[in-house]
């Protein structure tokens, strides 16, 4: 699958006692860049005041040398995120921030909250002033209007209002919080940077490891579904802040396609996990072919999966151009799948005359699928056999991930043949929930609303 | 090899009689940004005038769709520019313009001239006034300086005068044209495109294969080594402009490393040479290992045909970020390896303990190679046996290719042992040059002075 | 004196029931631009939803032609200002906006509220969550705090909590509201737009009248001190929102510096209360000279007043040089009196051995006018006779106008005799502030207290 | 008259010999500006190589701290330039460079040549590449074909080909030479620089004398009609490069319009025979009126002049705006007089019921007076008496002022009642030429071509 079809909402970083905190929460940021690429922020503290630079763009547009000189101070927190709407506003980019008696916050959320709306129409008949569209700003109106001063506690009473899925990472004047949700639906991860010639070390937390690889910190552990930990210059401490946790719902998307490969996610390599499932889909869907060809990038570990387990020839029959802008300019008169060419080539030489077996890690909307495989014929395909590295696509996410509403999604309108005609395939078969649930079983329970529609049940709004 | 090392000069590409002149030479361009993203530039003809854009930066940065209107006509030629000082002057950008006596003229170039210095001297006796330092400039004041207005006959005479590399692409008021070294050191495609629904169809010409691709043309064949092709209203004319063609000596190292490998060069697959080039590899240096890993991702295809042909699985054992902007800030304090960890991060789950086999496509200064082997060894990786799909690099190309000056290339430098040490393997292979060549043969002859020593001896100067 | 000692803090513009809404409201801000330079917004209405633009910069930096036709509506309000920080904070721009529970809000607001910071801690205390570091936030949290729905009567409840200068002007989702403080501390004038053949026409208010100049509108009258006026589909409502009218207090420094001199304010020609200034200036303080010539642009008005009443012939003996930008580079080495050189230059010609009365509005810090005096000293003056066309000024303003701390105002801190020798003049002479209330007698009273010490004593907060 | 009608070519600045010459050049074309804002250039000179900056826009905002920085060596000169086409082409903008054989140069020119074409053409059939549309090129490439390596001697035959208006500034690798044509026609001054403790100085060159003043350079003469200057590291070389000098034919549109009123131009104050034609006016053309106003600022200095002469008071009746920037954007639906309205404002109050006597510098298209006329008479004024300061404008110049057509220009086209009636004045008076050549008479003799039709005959081309 292409970017262009699902879009996770965010990343956080945080980090605490480092004499580098803006650089290294510039490099988390941008090793966690894959989740979003429209805007990015990054907060420090330094005597108790925080710092903040925010803006449009890729991590390396938004922030100068001079900016990260500027962001002073021993901790800091940063996110990056894409928004769903076409111009993200200045005023939705995270981290959120506001000035409370107790002094300055910020906040960085992963994650949606369902119950959004009815929480705003509660405080903003409480007289809270909205800035942006954001859920997360719920958040901190609660903890505004919340007279105690003790931050830790607001946030205990506010977790109590909050549905939904939330990875956040709090700076205050004085403490680094961070929280997950009971479910643990999104990832979270704490390591530490040793950075000083006598065992000094900085406490990091990430959405993902691959920000820890960047910066050379060490993974610790997963941050707990319904854990809140709290830094300061006392140390850390850790508290589970629900009195019973309910069943884990660990999004499995994150493994299907949302994070880097590279990364431990909920514990398991995200690597190993899409091998797993591509072996288990050249189980359930062998095909007579010459060859396995990934979609590229997200495709290809799926791919070698099933290229291992088959036995049929991994080949990298499709190039994808990397030198592809934030845009480029259409040609008034259409040429035949362009938007999919102008990152994706078949190679005529590899393809012709063969039968392919070719793997995605989904299949949502359909419509790339349908030009990649009218390009692979075009460049002289036999047999396009497509197998996707999950099951059917049939609801939308409210928890954070940005897919496309229902009536989008193609598996949730056409059936199995319908799809296979659809698409241009002389054959098509899906990973079935079982062995997708099978292959991620190591992490624990999981969330596959998306694929099965059993949405979490949330408990009452206290 | 990462991108850093090696930086080819350039990329034309050139239309006739097309209604979209200017979006076909935009996305030419984009397919063809691999060999150079400092700047580019398009020109385009209508009513015998030409209209002009330049910048510097990617593709995607330089033109706006307001651009693109503004560049009217149905012919178009079109450049774009690896420079090899800091900051490419816009005197410098191609393509190069002047007016004539006969009208507008405007020259794109891909190559490098030998007798630059000698040449440049001899006109400026005679006058001319040079805006900026690139060899090509010397082109236009040849013909600038000779009275007869047939531009054909005075490129002729040019080309007596002028040594070395050239793909050249050349627009004046009323004509395309297009020509090659006698020795065809750099490559340059013919090919047509289809746009009517009579039949009608524009001629295009391009570096590589993938830019016909992009635009859904046609490849025709080759632009012959000697070869010049005038393209106007009265349709296409060729002839070889050399009394006695030279040897070929196409460069092997657009094989090796800077052609996309979805083109096809010198009529043959860069893919298919460089898995032959891997499976070679295998054969004449082995390795007892675990796993065979690419450097990604240039040295995939290689990688491929080393497994294939030894047997060893195929892992993605590090994954490249491609989510890196033209530039980012280091951190103050220093982090291990750090430039090469921006771009590649080594799995440890897939690694570890592993006795590992990693194929690159070339070793220029080492200097990479040794980082990417400490990040294996840090992600657990048990041996490291490098594999090289190319000989030692021991001179520079005088002929369009930017390597480094010979003191910064390892294997002019050091042993064979000395390298091995000094990157940190176990062991290290390289390619031979008979296998090199022997992979690239259906294409013909070759210039691998880069590996061999054996410069090109270019006939005097008329 | 030039621009750079005093700076008031804004302007405001409204209009309601316009085809050209925007286009007006960005004139309108264009030709009040001297009040406030560094950011400028709209906010226009259409449907009962806002749109809004703001930036920092000049007027014709900030808003684009397509931003202009984005803010679609008939009903507009807009801001522009100087903001004493050195790097305007995004969310300190006016207008400000909110969504409340009835709708969306914006308010655009010029003066100073002195209660500033216990309103800000009242409402924090009540969870409020400030965005920015401006006065004006107070209101609207008083707005969204109040749980009646009607605008109007929140804003007079709002009115009773607030201190200190204001002119505001509000657009909400159905109606324009203006109101003036009650002791009418900064100006504000309502006019009307014919644009109808039909004698259709909108209702506009404006800081100053040169705004109504520029839009072709008509001057109706002053909004009242302690007037508020809404304006929506039902025509236009005035009411006075205090029982009980304090004594007027109209800033007297906006007749002599701020305010435009083709601006009627307070009722008031500011051209001709400036010539009335230096007419007077000349009979408390003469001198002996040959030449009267004025500090441009701002001491010409006076200048001519005291060279008509005095006898004595007026010379433009100073250039000013307008082709400035914002900021242009220093060299390393000091030129003398170089920051003043670049904007005035002496005449040589013209005050060659020639006795000088130099005429300036007022007299801040004293550093420029010493500079100028050195200048015309190097030009040749044989004496200069400095005057000063209002009273010395000891003290801050807090209603508005950003004025130099008390340290730094000379006259504070030097007598009349060290000031004339600090800044090298001959002789030295201000305007009585007597004489100076009488030049504006006809607009009646006036607060003078950056002269005089008498600050407004405001009733107790309800 | 505003700005909009007529506008000279450029400003031309050098210096030879001081330790800030980039700073000091910059400095010189801020206060050069008036004569040309659409782009600029700096050209400086160390060890025999120059370094250069460019640009479209203000000197304020093409040079940034770092590249005055860049833009090393003790010798500089610079440009600034009026473009009469849209957008300036970046290979127009001054200096102009070129890389001979002898070593680098570098030209700045104001003025026209008219024999341009004819140059051009004989040039490019000797081989010569033109850049850009630039007359000046032609200079350049006369210097690159002389084999002579005295750049003086190169320089004196060149002289003898070209024809028209040359002030010249010229960088070489070794000699700042300046040159002004045998006619004089353009302005150019020599001038001193006391920078060091022990006397030591550098010599600099400008248009206008207000460049000597803001970086505080001493006058010592006009470089003299024919005069050829070379300065090096000898020390000032002069000689006259014509055998015979012809009659002075001093451009007198410098003193009614372009230079700066406190530039000494021709050796003459600028302010005071601009005071001398307003005097003179009175004289030739009395009105009957109650107030006299300026056309600001361009007619301030003759108003003045006028008032004195004629007993009439002086009131500055129509209020500049000062605070506009490059571009504004038009109402769609039309305002009268619009254009002229964002820049000036009559005033109701000064106005109102009085018979004036306007005065402007010049009256060329009309427009912008009629639209004058309309304000003031919509201000209230009861009778317009409108008076122009120099002759009617009947041809373009030819010579390095943008004059309009002929057809555009009123007087060539309307008689003196149509002309009145036109722009809706109750009577129009300009001045003699006679007059006007009698108020400039100290400086010598001058071209009035543009009013009198008696065009310069140039000698034969060598």
């Amino acid at each position: 699958m292409l970017s262009k079809d699902f879009n996770d909402e965010c990343a956080v970083f945080g980090i605490w006692g480092d004499p580098e905190a803006s650089h290294m929460t510039y490099l988390g940021l941008y090793a966690l860049q894959h989740r979003g690429q429209e805007s990015s922020g990054i907060v420090t503290l330094q005597n108790h005041e925080h710092t903040e630079r925010k803006g449009r763009g890729l991590v390396g547009d938004v922030f100068s040398e001079d900016d990260l000189n500027d962001l002073k101070g021993a901790a800091a927190i940063g996110h990056c995120r894409y928004s769903t709407t076409g111009k993200a506003l200045l005023s939705n980019i995270h981290p959120l921030t506001a000035r409370l008696l107790s002094g300055p916050l910020a906040l960085a959320h992963n994650g949606n909250l369902v119950n959004n709306l009815s929480l705003r129409q509660f405080l903003k008949k409480k007289g809270a002033i909205f800035q942006g569209s954001s859920d997360t700003e719920n958040i901190l109106h609660l903890l505004a209007q919340d007279p105690d001063t003790n931050l830790a506690s607001c946030l205990k009473r506010a977790f109590l209002k909050i549905q939904g899925a939330y990875s956040l990472v709090i700076l205050s004047h004085e403490q680094l919080i961070v929280a997950r949700d009971p479910h643990g639906i999104r990832p979270l991860v704490l390591g530490k940077r040793h950075w000083g010639k006598n065992g000094e070390f900085s406490w990091v937390v990430a959405s993902e490891t691959c920000a820890f690889d960047l910066i050379g910190a060490e993974y610790e552990r997963e941050v707990l579904p319904g854990e809140m930990i709290v830094i300061d210059e006392k140390g850390l401490k850790s508290e589970i802040f629900v009195d019973e946790l309910p069943e884990k719902k660990q999004c499995v998307f994150e493994h299907v396609y949302f994070s880097r490969p590279d990364s431990k996610v909920f514990g398991l390599s995200v690597y190993e996990s899409r091998k797993l499932m591509g072996a288990a889909l050249a189980q359930e869907c062998p095909a007579e072919a010459d060859l396995v060809i990934p979609v590229p990038d997200s495709g290809i570990p799926s791919s070698l999966g099933y290229s291992k387990a088959s036995g049929i020839p991994f080949e990298l029959g499709i190039i994808r151009n990397h030198y592809i802008g934030r845009t480029f300019i259409q040609p008034t008169q259409s040429i035949r799948s362009f938007g999919v060419k102008i990152k994706l080539n078949p190679q005529k030489e590899v393809l012709g005359g063969k039968r392919l077996v070719v793997v995605d890690d989904s299949l949502v909307r359909g419509t790339t699928s349908k030009k990649i495989i009218a390009l692979l014929r075009q460049a002289g395909a036999k047999e396009v056999h497509f197998r996707v590295a999950c099951p059917p696509t049939t609801g939308p996410c409210y928890y954070g991930v940005d897919t496309p509403v229902k009536e989008d999604l193609i598996a949730s309108q056409k059936t199995h043949d319908e799809i296979c005609k659809y698409i241009g395939a002389d054959s098509l078969g899906y990973l079935s929930e079982k062995a997708l649930l099978n292959a991620v079983k190591p992490a624990g329970t999981f969330c596959a609303a998306c694929f099965n529609g059993e949405y979490i049940a949330f408990s009452e709004m206290a």
